[in-house]
């Protein structure tokens, strides 16, 4: 079984080629892909599959691949704003896709990734909607934020201090009401001109390197507290999150999202470590 | 650049094939490799050289390949005996050995491994001794142990309750005086005849799935409290580490630990990320 490994922002994928979707990938295989230490190593798995082939998940998208996105606990998500790009990177390194501009279908809806002249990657990310005000208890700190949905929900709060000193490490969302049973967090600092400084506690994978939607819920809030959403200048906001530098121009119809995507290494699952697969074993100290 | 990737009860590895001593391996690049999120990730990194090509670590030492070891952080060590077995492995399944016993040249010296009729393999890990009575801080316990060397020092433990339980995260080694600058800690418990549960602090990488020496210290600790060391029957212990199961015969001349060794995937990394190489960016959150 052939694979690559790749990341955006230190947001990382296995990624499985399966143009003609004959490979039977369950939750079991994923979650054994992406142990870092039974495993390869990932945050989740793209399944790279022709979109003819790849079911009722993309039907009547248009684009000739699917991106079947898998977390590393074996369950299925909708989007990966870091995934897509490595996706489209893998694509045209293979020579499977001509670009600049390549369509992917995902279970979100059709998305439209740009290779840039410098190497980066931009993704339409589609819409950004502000609910609400919202409150999160960030260990022994109270914030207050606003409620942010890219498809998925935020709680993204705009604090002085800088961001590394906040405990994001069991964020407690205590308003708006609809999202207290859960939604990612995001703590924010402007640091300059146009430019922030964000981390996340994603829910349900903690604190991450880097989450596409977060930067784009962060960069929303960042406007808004400029007094520039959702009519601002359309230009971009420079977003660093702990795995590097990501660019974001909110919208409140199709947000951007600009930043890198690197393939390390291709390579071969061995057939001894796929025969050998259990659900025992997985890394737990 | 080829590579491999393989693991040791969860003790895992990126390997480099080096036959002719060819790579410029720098400790900026073993850790590149190690890192878990921008890299392969792996616990080290297992460079396999022709000892007639490995400089003056193999000098005069007999074996056919000297396992060139690396730490995730980038420093050298000496030996590892999850390592040793993952690089046998390595080497019978690309046929670059015959079985079933094999020798490899390492930094503390020519280990000798044998690969077991069940699929598992066996590595004579030389001698280990006793030095003294020591103790521990593990959180809010104080825990009294064996102060036991097996090329590297170690503090181990016996006690009563789920090893599970323990404040591992950040043992204080009070005893003996010389130890107290570090050394590797294990709480070890029996949990049937010959057979003992152990969780393992290592220094400087702190709690891990599996160490091959900590296991060998764990087996003598084990051997001391049920008087039978030095002189017992030499018959194995069954060490359970929470990557999975060891067995170890422990003597103070001539150690044996059996356990298994996987090859996970083969490939090459490619050039865009090896280009690409740089200090920063490196995993922090």
């Amino acid at each position: 079984m052939r694979f690559a490994k790749g990341h955006g922002t230190g947001n990382d994928f296995v990624i499985l080629p399966d143009p003609d979707g004959q490979l039977d990938l369950s939750a079991e295989l994923a979650a054994a892909l992406c142990d870092r230490h039974f495993g390869i190593g990932a945050d989740g798995v793209l399944r790279v599959v022709r979109t003819a082939a790849a079911g009722p998940d993309a039907d009547g998208q248009a684009s000739e691949w699917f991106m079947d996105y898998w977390n590393s606990d074996g369950s299925i998500a909708e989007m990966c704003g870091n995934g897509v790009r490595v996706l489209v990177r893998y694509l045209l390194d293979e020579g499977l896709v001509e670009g600049p501009v390549v369509a992917v279908a995902t279970r979100a809806g059709t998305r439209t990734v740009r290779a840039e002249p410098d190497g980066q990657f931009t993704v339409d990310m589609g819409a950004a909607v502000v609910l609400a005000d919202g409150a999160v208890q960030a260990g022994d700190q109270r914030l207050v934020g606003l409620a942010i949905t890219v498809g998925n929900p935020h709680v993204a709060c705009m604090i002085q201090q800088p961001v590394a000193g906040v405990d994001l490490s069991e964020p407690i969302v205590l308003a708006p009401a609809e999202l207290t049973t859960g939604a990612n967090v995001e703590v924010i600092r402007t640091i300059g001109d146009r430019e922030i400084e964000m981390r996340v506690h994603e829910r349900g994978s903690g604190l991450t390197l880097s989450c596409g939607t977060g930067a784009v819920a962060a960069a929303v809030a960042a406007a808004v507290a400029a007094e520039e959403w959702p009519t601002g200048p359309g230009r971009p906001w420079t977003v660093h999150v702990p795995g590097g530098e990501l660019a974001v121009t909110p919208s409140a119809t199709a947000s951007l999202l600009t930043g890198p995507a690197e393939i390390v290494a291709v390579g071969e699952l061995t057939a001894s470590w796929l025969a050998g697969l259990s659900p025992v074993g997985l890394s737990t100290v």
